[in-house]
């Protein structure tokens, strides 16, 4: 409705109180730290993020927009001027701005790479192109090289200036020979310690370097990373040349989502769901679990059906079955979730992995044997009946073994035919105690007691 | 059985071939990562862990020390000669130290602080009185101190001379007034790329400094932490005097604790069970919550036992019965998983908090009508009376909404009355949707059957 090219130039066109507002929140920004300036902005409106963003600085902008999540930098980038949004993109670390890109549709991801100088669009285009669940896709491009000729001093003096130029992990320099082949690594303070005149080469000489190859899995560079204490984790493609460094902030983003994962995976739930997540999203991606569970809940309900006629003479049997299926799935569960999270941190061999199959045995079987007392005197003392209790005793002891075994067996088993070893397992491990639960309690009330 | 005192002075006393064994795994320490040593020595028997630490240098012994898992350092130090297992404590970092002494009775503590020197000793038995959940208990006490008053290379210089020393953390000097108030924080890069002459207090002016006192807890450091994306958090009293830092490769091991502790205690587990906790441990953590359960689930029983004529009646409902509160227990758990993560990634505001049920809600309703649906078609077929369809599609339906907002709110409930959100929830929703699922299925049967 305003016409004037000046207002509508400096993003003004909405309306006559938008600036101030916009102008409020950006002011904030110099004394706020960016990830606080991003959980501030989330709580905002769109227009009032867009706005907010268009009056910093377009450093503060791109460490916000690094920060905010996902769903929201999209929204915001999609309804920022493009070259805005591209002057921002340019700002941003080469794998946030890969992050936020890889979230945008193709057609605003193009819009945005055109703006962009040559280098930085080929860089990013690059980096789009690995799998952002591969070392390639999570590392950080901007990383500071030592010619193995150099002298310590002139490294010193060769960080100092790729400082200015912000780079964004000056923890490490990597020491490379003519063909960028990465021969060693050296911290600040080994750099910093070193003789005056030492060659950088020598003072790497025999290390025995550690670095992931560009195809190898996020999870297990932050496995290694954790494993090694490093602050970041270079990434060599299989000549050795050096490619890039995963950090440890992103390492740190990565455990988050690996703990989530395992938690919403082992129930068949989307594994990067948050509350974020537009809920028809996840209805759409929780739903072909639920039938998953429900066709093998009707697997073990087929069980039952199988002892129809013994139900139809002692209906009791229909109160005390569901307490053997729930409390075998309960055990099974608490095996599960021990194997998982030891599958997590651990890389541990085919020989640790059945000892502690064997360890879950051993705990069933004692823990078995207490329940199965305390429901075998239940069972009696309630029906009057000690067939019954033993009966309730027997198959719950027998359960509860089943239960730990199949509990910790199913993440081996899945992780052994390629499939991740947390992703539905609790429905998977609940149809066998239930189906199993079902089948034994009837079929020794119709053995025993008729 | 061998007298030669000068063989059982070595520590060779338990056999001849025992230090050729012990130097072999010595001689390895020297190529190979602390962190992966430690793994090694995991995979050996304790007398040769025992030799091999004695054959390493103090400070390859002690980073391996630092390494290894809680149960394994404890048992080598309780077999090591009492002064070299001093002699490693004392090379150790003061919280790794603290870490390792904390697992030690206290008779084999005590022997131990014994032997260190005073100042040692009383650092350790400070650290060691600090609750090891707070930031004090995970935090070094080892750090670079910069008085406000010195200048950029001044400062420099300084932190020269201490990483000489080797302290642990030398990511960022902390500056301090003349009574050790902490009023600002310079990262080597900030100090490198000040002008020379610069005062140190001047460069750090204008800062508002973050930081968290000492009896903050530590998973909230380390959600802090990963939220500012700092490598290490400095730790003060209520007056602002700096006490420590909390590094992050302390607040990875946190955060996998985090992780861990969420997914076990979940199903009633203990948080810290791994693999290598002893069985009989295990048995004794998750047995009470295993009672708890079967607790529970007899109360679900007892609503089955209300009806225990209809199902008299009409075996069939005990075969779908189940179905119902299994598939009802899955989507609380997914909601259950969501908001399990979300606590523990973020610290979300009341309104934020039942939003987020609010959409569990909703995506209990369109899940549970596509599943009532299905499950009253399958019923009907099955059971050729489109009443007991009806009442199953009905049943499932009211289960599912129930238990999706039932898995949304139970960790937000515990977390109001100061529970943890996780301990046992699983075990919670299930007696929910178990029981609710149990009386909606056979109540409405009841009703509209007969």
């Amino acid at each position: 409705m305003d016409e004037s090219p000046d207002a509508s130039e400096s993003g003004d066109a909405h309306g006559i109180s938008m600036p101030e507002i916009c102008r409020e929140v950006g002011d904030e920004a110099e004394f706020v730290h960016p990830a606080d300036m991003a959980d501030h902005l989330e709580n905002l409106s769109l227009e009032k993020q867009v706005c907010a963003l268009r009056h910093m600085t377009t450093e503060d902008a791109a460490e916000a927009l690094a920060e905010l999540d996902g769903n929201v930098a999209v929204d915001v980038l999609e309804n920022l001027d493009a070259d805005v949004a591209a002057q921002i993109i340019a700002e941003m670390a080469p794998d946030d701005a890969a992050d936020v890109l890889d979230e945008l549709d193709e057609e605003h991801r193009d819009v945005l790479l055109e703006k962009l100088t040559k280098e930085d669009s080929e860089e990013l285009r690059n980096l789009l192109n690995f799998d952002p669940d591969s070392a390639a896709g999570a590392m950080n491009t901007e990383l500071i090289l030592l010619e193995k000729a150099l002298t310590v001093d002139e490294a010193i003096a060769h960080i100092r200036r790729e400082m200015e130029d912000d780079k964004e992990s000056p923890y490490y320099g990597y020491v490379v020979d003519e063909k960028d082949v990465l021969v060693g690594v050296l911290s600040l303070r080994d750099l910093m310690l070193a003789r005056p005149g030492t060659i950088v080469g020598d003072a790497a000489a025999g290390q025995s370097v550690i670095s992931v190859t560009y195809d190898t899995d996020k999870r297990e560079v932050a496995s290694l990373l954790s494993h090694y204490n490093f602050l970041a984790m270079p990434v060599v493609d299989y000549e050795g040349h050096i490619m890039g460094v995963v950090t440890y902030d992103d390492i740190m983003d990565i455990m988050h989502e690996e703990a989530s994962a395992d938690m919403l995976g082992m129930v068949g739930a989307d594994p990067e769901e948050s509350v974020d997540t537009p809920w028809t999203e996840s209805v759409r991606k929780r739903l072909p679990w639920l039938m998953v569970n429900l066709f093998n809940s009707a697997l073990s309900a087929s069980v039952v059906y199988m002892f129809e006629g013994t139900i139809a003479q002692m209906a009791v049997l229909a109160v005390l079955m569901p307490m053997v299926a729930n409390q075998a799935g309960n055990t099974g569960q608490q095996a599960l979730a021990v194997m998982i999270r030891q599958l997590a941190t651990d890389r541990f061999d085919q020989k640790k992995a059945w000892m502690a199959v064997l360890r879950e045995g051993k705990i069933g079987i004692v823990t078995g044997l207490f329940m199965a007392v305390t429901a075998f005197l239940g069972a009696w003392w309630f029906t009057g009946n000690h067939l019954v209790g033993a009966v309730m005793g027997g198959a719950l002891l027998c359960d509860m073994i089943l239960g730990a075994v199949a509990g910790g067996s199913i993440p081996l088993i899945f992780r052994a035919v390629g499939r991740d070893p947390a992703q539905a397992s609790s429905i998977f491990l609940t149809t066998i105690t239930d189906g199993a639960g079902f089948f034994i309690f009837l079929g020794l009330a119709t053995l025993f007691i008729f």
